[in-house]
């Protein structure tokens, strides 16, 4: 397959009307993605120019080759939390090494995504469930939030888990800076309140709903000039308190990405856990945005477009990207119609990098490290554990080990640990599949299970349903259950199997099947089916075992039952 | 669970008659595994007595615990090919440090099996499919084959799979020995006749079919003493024939494992892949024997006795056991009724290993050879290959991945990655469900695929049916269809899901259900269900999913398009 170009379709129709659409909309984006992607490169682990940087080039790419008309792309925080996971066992966090490495995962994780995509391998994402999706976000969202404490104590300390993060942490409480904790707390409270009490309050003062959450989202915008003037005008930076410093004025850099498989070999896991974490959060946005306008988006295109970004970001002096929640919710209500918008964002983020960044010299880290965790607590829903635990226990279980391997061992144990243990849950419940012996509701041509039911059974015949398609892991259980009943009913001469809701049956289950029809005919009982769906009986006819069978097939259960025990029906 | 003792029952009811007809099969069950018991022991690379050794302990504790009536457990090939390739790594054979792995083998497979059967873990076994368990099966009898060949030579060659087998036989071919050559040829021609020509002749001589079906059995023991006798009449060894040579006289050994971590470590993998091998093995000819009288066996509790036996193998000096399928076949036909037939073979054996062993002095090692190929050359079977290409591909794939694994790496591996591709074409598989459009059949109540049939459909509702399970991995390719749906077709407003073919809802599948309902809303269009399924319907009960959705719940999909699109029903 070659990548196609949506923006051939959406870049002929384009008009005034979508301009300003997308204007707007570009405006508003670009006031949220500058703290954001400052935020973020320090998250990672990187100087905040590099948030900038993977701001301008990934959109420009994404909005070539994207098919969602307003998804945001740019660093996000998961992706900058596994980033700092994957290359701080590499570099020091701060050293030119340190940023090689995430331009070297960046370019990796990119070729992983391009390949996917060019492949048509975008399914692979769809083992990563729901609930470890859920239990990974959270837990991420809580490790992200620990990891900030540090710069809002104005300490130091290390780690990739809650555990010794924690410990650390704990150790350094009694160096807490008193100034940058104020600083800290007093943003983190006003951020609240922009989320919580700022909107209703100018809903009050009669502006409009859209206008208000507009406003309220300029909160960290407020917050980092109000800091940075503060400490300017009142020299907090001589009493301790942690700056940003000096941000290099100017372009993206043209940078390479190291070629070094010593170095390639051990970022390739953590690069394809990003990929596919990156993938997963920007299609389900993707999705949900589109349907809202009955549009679609190419879930292989994507995995193309994401992989032309992070390629772009690693060109460009950037760090891994994918397309984030929060932004694209807001550039979808404020209007955007076509990629154009994150065009106008980047080049908004350009403008930002050639002219802003001196502002910025005495913005306080504790005012970035406060918007980090207002944004990330969002990101903290154990609502699903309640959910999973009434609605399912296996689901249950697979959030549960998710949440702890990820906040215990670190994020990609933790997202490893999830799919295999939901693969795992998965397997061990097909193989087990529900089985029940049916019969006759008197005077219906239903059948149903005799132990939820008074219905009409015979001696001699057993009707069994089974609830699963039949696979090698469960195709042996039907051997047991039979054969236990046959062994426990002296009187019995027929066996059918009901096969309404069997899907499918493999090359092992149909070797299990002739094995039962033989030891049945073996020991004087004959075996016989009915209900079985049109494509299995294709299948089955391929084969000698319909030929061989002792007993019938039957259309519907109902006429086996006649046919065998009249006495019943 | 507390292992429970068969040997209560069917001791109580003992009498004359079954003691008559378990007598008889352990006499001829006792010819068949002298020759068998030191072959294997040769291809496991341990001294011959270790055959012997493993024959006797192993059979009595299965009596004791197993609950197949007719089982033969001891020495099989399979298991002990697998035992020469795990142990192969750490000693060289015929060392005693390499007995001494051996019995630490058979000890830690007795410690699996016992904690599987008290945990009840024999599901496990259910993810060995049939095709992988063909393809392992088939080229572990090559590759035993295969090994045999340097004996047959009477060259030294070395190696666990095909390729460096086959190179190291090659090499050595010049140094041939010719008259260990021909008894090796002249061995094999006289038991294949034995297998195919002898039983017809008997016959036609007027025998009946089950004693000339028994005199056949005979035939390797018959070759042993031909050969141990022309060997020392002719002086067959003076001229270069490898000889058994001195077996030590005398009871099984008290042994003590090697209480080795180090050992251990490498030995776990090895040990479970032959516990489970071993099991399978067991259980599939156990079960299939006792279904014959309509009798049954208890999956669980044969782990139980299975792994009392390896541990009886452990401390008497033998090593992994498992129950034979060749020997069982025999010892049932033969009208063993008990576990006591087992105890009377264990006799035979004792009585073998304290006075036989002399006899065996002067038996050429081709002889032995000759008879473990003619033994496995009946387990290779590449029907399976054709059976599975003619009935589903992904069985095809998974026996050719394990039949080229297995004897291009070797026997571990190859079970692994047979295990582990059947595994991904199976989730593979269900991750893409079969999903139909249906329609009406005019006249009826019954809905057909559209592009399959004739149907009455109406551009205002999309009916679809999925022919499988929903969960994690297969939720996402739901909701893309229908996205995919609504954006083609304005008109559209109603999507019906037919659930006759859905088992089971995951939380993941729930939340994909949740979305999409949420996204058609959005698009001012309604979701339905019908024909959901009871206990379907009672975990939806448990969620506000129905008090949100957007559409109904029909009983029938008929019901549903008579409501929805009254002009088509």
């Amino acid at each position: 397959m070659l990548p196609s170009l949506p923006i051939l379709q959406w870049g002929r129709a384009y008009n005034r009307e979508t301009l300003l659409g997308d204007g707007v909309a570009a405006v508003i984006v670009t006031i949220m993605l500058i703290p954001q992607s400052l935020a973020y490169a320090m998250l990672a682990g990187l100087p905040p120019e590099v948030g900038l940087y993977a701001s301008v080039a990934p959109l420009l790419l994404y909005a070539g080759f994207g098919t969602s008309r307003v998804l945001a792309v740019g660093p996000v925080a998961v992706v900058s939390l596994m980033t700092a996971a994957a290359i701080g066992e590499h570099a020091v966090p701060g050293s030119p090494e340190y940023w090689a490495a995430a331009i070297t995962l960046a370019f990796l994780s990119g070729v992983l995504l391009l390949a996917m995509g060019l492949l048509r391998l975008g399914f692979l994402a769809n083992f990563l469930s729901h609930p470890v999706i859920s239990g990974f976000i959270s837990a991420s969202g809580i490790l992200i939030a620990a990891s900030q404490f540090k710069t809002l104590l104005g300490v130091e300390a290390d780690g990739h888990n809650f555990l010794n993060l924690g410990l650390s942490l704990l150790s350094q409480l009694g160096e807490a800076h008193g100034l940058t904790l104020t600083i800290g707390v007093l943003t983190v409270a006003f951020l609240f309140w922009v989320r919580s009490g700022l909107k209703p309050l100018l809903q009050r003062l009669g502006m409009s709903t859209r206008a208000a959450d507009i406003v309220a989202k300029t909160g960290p915008v407020a917050a980092i000039a109000l800091t940075t003037l503060l400490t300017w005008a009142l020299g907090w930076q001589a009493q301790g308190v942690k700056i940003v410093g000096a941000v290099p004025q100017g372009l993206p850099p043209f940078t390479l990405p190291l070629w070094d498989p010593g170095l390639w070999q051990p970022l390739l896991v953590p690069a394809l856990l990003i990929s596919v974490v990156g993938f997963v959060e920007s299609v389900s946005v993707g999705q949900t945005l589109a349907a809202k306008r009955r549009q679609r988006i190419e879930p292989d295109q994507e995995l193309v477009a994401l992989g032309a970004s992070n390629l772009g970001a690693a060109f460009t002096g950037g760090f891994p990207v994918t397309g984030g929640f929060a932004r694209s919710v807001v550039n979808f209500d404020a209007g955007a119609q076509t990629p154009a918008a994150g065009v106008f964002t980047a080049v908004g983020i350009l403008l930002a990098s050639l002219f802003l960044t001196p502002a910025l010299f005495y913005l306080p880290q504790a005012t970035l490290a406060a918007t980090i965790v207002v944004a990330v607590l969002s990101l903290v829903d154990f609502s699903i554990l309640r959910k999973t635990w009434q609605y399912g226990r296996a689901d249950f279980i697979a959030v549960v080990a998710t949440l702890f391997a990820t906040l215990g061992i670190g994020v990609e144990t933790g997202l490893v640990v999830g799919v295999a243990v939901s693969l795992a849950l998965y397997l061990f419940r097909t193989s087990r599949p529900h089985m029940a012996e049916v019969g006759l509701v008197a005077g219906t041509e239903h059948f149903r299970n005799v132990q939820r039911h008074t219905v009409l059974t015979s001696p001699s015949v057993f009707s069994l349903r089974v609830d699963e398609s039949l696979y090698f892991a469960n195709s042996r259980a039907l051997e047991e259950r039979i054969n236990d009943v046959v062994a426990r009913r002296p009187a019995l001469e027929h066996v059918v199997l009901q096969c309404s809701a069997i899907n499918d049956i493999d090359a092992s289950a149909l070797e299990s099947l002739e094995a039962i029809d033989q030891r049945l005919s073996g020991a004087g009982l004959r075996l016989h089916l009915s209900e079985v769906k049109g494509p299995v009986m294709d299948r089955l006819k391929q084969t000698d075992f319909l030929q061989h069978l002792s007993g019938r097939v039957f259309l519907t259960h109902f006429q086996a039952i006649h046919a065998l025990s009249p006495e019943v029906a």
